[in-house]
């Protein structure tokens, strides 16, 4: 079954896959989609009255395949080409006054980090953070969260699961613990969205930054972020452009959209949204996101054991894995990049990660037993000849 | 010649098109290049060391490419979604301090009226609009900019050619104004790009933002801005992300890269811009900028002329035009959307304009004069059949 499944995925015939946290392989159902569509579109248009009758529909079609990831509304979906875009608009967005609070985890990604630091250059906003990666063995996150909030915290932004450590943050008690403190709560969803089986509604988070290019196996340039009916007020859309505005008769602005879209700023591609939709529906096919991350759960469990055989080879957590992500590393961590080269010389692909210095492993459904099996040898082979005990 | 060109644009094939400033046809090839390298990076990857290998010099092939579309160096691009995208990028980047002033011509997008409207909220900028729409027949714009700058004055927003009349300003004249006054000078190239032939070392203007799929035919979804390096130093990133940065040991962001690849955010479509990289190149094979320009300029003659001998028919422009497009008003405007829905039902697509009320032609270098001749005689048809002596 996961092997008739996988065989839509071209990119898992020639290799052995470990970065669907990267980007994830996809389908060619899904690519077939994009280059109809492209077609499609110039034979209607490209411009034209046809054209926008079918173009529109088709994105708000993708709008409601990725509300549907999330279990909510539709109207709260803006889209937006990446994970950062989504993070730039609700952090951007935001009515910042010098002296004001902004906290962040200790794992967020530098491209979060660098947002966070111009805004605290600009509108003189004190930028923090606490360190939630302590607790990845011991200790609760929401302790750590609540001990760094303080009375002017305006923000709160961290991801639902870690990049680095695929620790997974219990979203609701932080987003209580928010709410008590009148703070805005971001969550960069790179790591969850496509992992696990999310309803926003219950988490009551106030913006969701994800992308459909990961875990979703959709193409580059795809993504979108989630604002909450009531944190839209809060929110003014900073990047600006047509197709987040109403007109007036003389087509001058007279108004933002009343929903996700007024985030929007122009002209998409039109057909890679298209894709993410059937990306989205072909993983529908083997299962629901509840089956899925189970798999998921399944396989970098059995993956986390056998590397906790391995001599020379420490993961990072002591426990299994709730994540599709597994890191660990070698005694000596100079050869973490060497490993890295040498697996993906055996057609095996993953990553290194700076901070803390390891290797990660992204795991998805379609991973298969085998695979983690190969993949653990070529480690042990590499650990056999490089270190010594 | 042409015809052959043409039959490489399957979007012309089956109607008569006239909206190239709305969307351009995309040649087969340009296609095909975006499908072939979304496969090719299935195979190579999608992630890892095989597959940034081969992407990383694919997005410079396209910033080269675009690049010698403007005569500058590559370090100036930046790589957008949009034109509107480039247009925010500028924008918000600047120190805007309360009080400083921000010049519009009153031909500009909504899009870029709105980005204004938003950072005179925020800011406590005063923003106004001059009267350069009024120059269209008589008068200098460069007149009517120079009378409306203020000492304060911190950046001037034009259109190189206006989306609504096809007007065309001397960007080198009013970009001499501006530095006499040390206002910055952002230009908004949707309907330049791809039809003047341009030497942006020349003309000296501080940003320049377009987009590849008007008038270079290439998917929708790509762009860009251009930096003039001395202005970079007044411009900081807004929407940041790690495609912008230069990362310490740890990963943690350490300072904006040198060039204009600092205004970039994160995950692109790089496929897409593999196909704008193609659909460059095979206008380049039909002939030179400046030919293609010139045959612009011929056919959107060609159209005029034909327009002004037509009972019930008003160019906005009374004299040839010198871009492609060509604007005219019905002396009823209330049939413009029913005149450009009736083309539309005989496959000649046009599009109405809100302000000034009117309806905009398209003529590229591919256009035919026996195009022209059909849509002219639909056009007098519907007349006939509408409009009474």
């Amino acid at each position: 079954m996961l092997h008739h499944h996988r065989s839509q995925f071209p990119a898992l015939a020639n290799k052995i896959y470990f970065n669907y946290g990267g980007q994830g392989p996809m389908p060619q159902g899904a690519m077939d989609a994009i280059t109809q569509a492209q077609a499609y579109i110039q034979e209607i248009g490209p411009f034209g009255y046809e054209a926008y009758r079918w173009i529109a529909p088709q994105k708000e079609a993708s709008r409601s395949a990725i509300a549907s990831v999330l279990n909510v509304d539709k109207e709260t979906i803006t889209l937006t080409d990446n994970v950062t875009t989504g993070c730039n608009i609700a952090m951007w967005g935001l009515p910042w006054q010098a002296g004001d609070h902004l906290l962040l985890s200790d794992c967020e990604h530098p491209g979060v980090i660098a947002i966070a630091q111009e805004i605290s250059r600009r509108f003189a906003v004190d930028v923090t953070s606490c360190p939630v990666s302590d607790t990845l063995n011991a200790g609760n996150p929401v302790d750590i969260i609540t001990e760094n909030l303080r009375p002017n915290t305006r923000l709160v932004v961290l991801s639902h699961v870690f990049w680095n450590t695929g620790q997974v943050l219990a979203l609701d008690k932080i987003s209580d613990v928010c709410k008590r403190n009148n703070s805005l709560l971001l969550v960069d969803a790179a790591q969850s969205f496509g992992v696990l089986p999310l309803d926003l509604t219950d988490l009551e988070v106030d913006f969701y930054a994800f992308t459909g290019h990961k875990w979703l196996c959709g193409p580059a340039g795809v993504g979108g972020l989630y604002v909450n009916k009531a944190a839209r007020e809060h929110l003014q859309p900073t990047f600006i452009g047509l197709n987040g505005l109403i007109l007036d008769s003389q087509g001058q602005p007279a108004n933002w959209l009343p929903d996700g879209r007024r985030y929007e700023v122009s002209t998409i591609a039109t057909p890679l949204y298209v894709g993410l939709k059937e990306a989205i529906a072909i993983h529908d096919q083997w299962g629901t996101a509840k089956d899925r991350y189970q798999q998921i759960c399944n396989s970098s469990q059995y993956l986390w054991e056998k590397l906790t055989q391995l001599a020379h080879v420490n993961c990072l957590k002591n426990s299994p894995p709730e994540s599709g992500l597994v890191s660990f590393q070698l005694t000596n961590h100079q050869l973490h990049m060497q490993l890295v080269q040498f697996l993906e010389s055996q057609k095996i692909l993953t990553r290194t990660i700076a901070n803390p210095s390891c290797i990660r492993l992204s795991v998805h459904y379609l991973t298969l037993e085998s695979e983690i099996d190969q993949l653990v040898a070529a480690i042990a082979d590499f650990c056999q000849h490089h270190l010594h005990n």
